[in-house]
């Protein structure tokens, strides 16, 4: 067994947090001592979709879409890349780890025929938006956006974005205003 | 000049937001016209810390840590890498793409001799808490982390996360409950 102090120790968050939050789906543990290890695991494995595997189709396959690609991480935790998607004509029908690289323009049948469910956008910025349409076209409702541009996707369609400058830019600026405030105070008359 | 309106609808949120945000850091538009572009520029960019370079150090140089420098974005937006380190022999003393890769041992020297600022850390899960206390020890108060794990730091220490999984896995769980509903209402008797 687990207890709604250990998991929050785990995850950085209070316990109180972690007992609303698994009580919201109907995980309810034994009081004073915490939850069943095994049944922990078989429920959030169903609330997160971890019981299949997910197919994954890849668009750009330059330097970022080769290494998220090879980042073996993501094969080892239910999601396959079943293709990839390129527009420049040198790259394309070639083999990437074993991943067909296909034309943008096949996209909407290839999407339908290799069953992918999660596109994951890799290309630069000015194209971002024009393959999320495509990809959304062809019946793609969830899309992982590593293009730094925000894309704007009917209100069926998840997305979620992985943008490395805005994340230096957050840790930029908070290191800025500390700096600054830590000066201000340094400044002050004594 | 630019309006409100236009920066909300670039940036997906609505205008009182942006006008709220910008009065916060005491960037006061124009009533009804807006704010003049250069002054928000000029503004914007000492508030983010991009009217200087940022000296970033890598931690681990396997795919992602190669694919993190060779992602050329980085380096056109105010950062640039000045050291790598890496805990394999066969790696120490080689350069990638300019950048010298030393020793994890020893990083509290060269973090201070080459003004290391922020510290990216593309080592695997089980090696991030470790590399994350040598950066803290190093002088390093700001850490961009892609290892699948929560690192904990230091109240001075800013941490920002990149998790690819932790972003699909958002994904998936937004798919399979909105699909989980979709069959909820399918199967409801008429």
């Amino acid at each position: 067994m687990i207890s709604s102090a250990r998991l929050a120790d785990i995850c950085g968050i209070n316990p109180a947090q972690v007992r609303k939050d698994l009580t919201y789906f109907g995980i309810v543990g034994v009081r004073g001592v915490g939850y069943f290890v095994k049944e922990l695991l078989f429920e959030t494995r169903k609330i997160f979709g971890l019981d299949r595997e997910w197919r994954l189709g890849l668009v750009g396959v330059g330097n970022l879409g080769w290494a998220i690609l090879r980042h073996a991480q993501f094969m080892s935790h239910g999601y396959t890349f079943v293709v990839a998607f390129d527009g420049k004509p040198n790259r394309i029908g070639t083999r990437i780890g074993g991943i067909e690289v296909a034309p943008l323009e096949a996209m909407n049948s290839v999407v339908k025929e290799k069953g992918v469910e999660i596109g994951v956008i890799a290309m630069k910025p000015e194209f971002a938006q024009e393959v999320a349409d495509m990809l959304v076209s062809a019946g793609v409702c969830g899309i992982l956006n590593y293009a730094p541009f925000q894309i704007q996707c009917p209100a069926h369609v998840f997305v979620e974005s992985v943008d490395f400058n805005l994340k230096l830019d957050i840790l930029r600026y908070r290191l800025t205003s500390a700096r600054s405030r830590g000066r201000r105070i340094r400044s002050r008359p004594l």
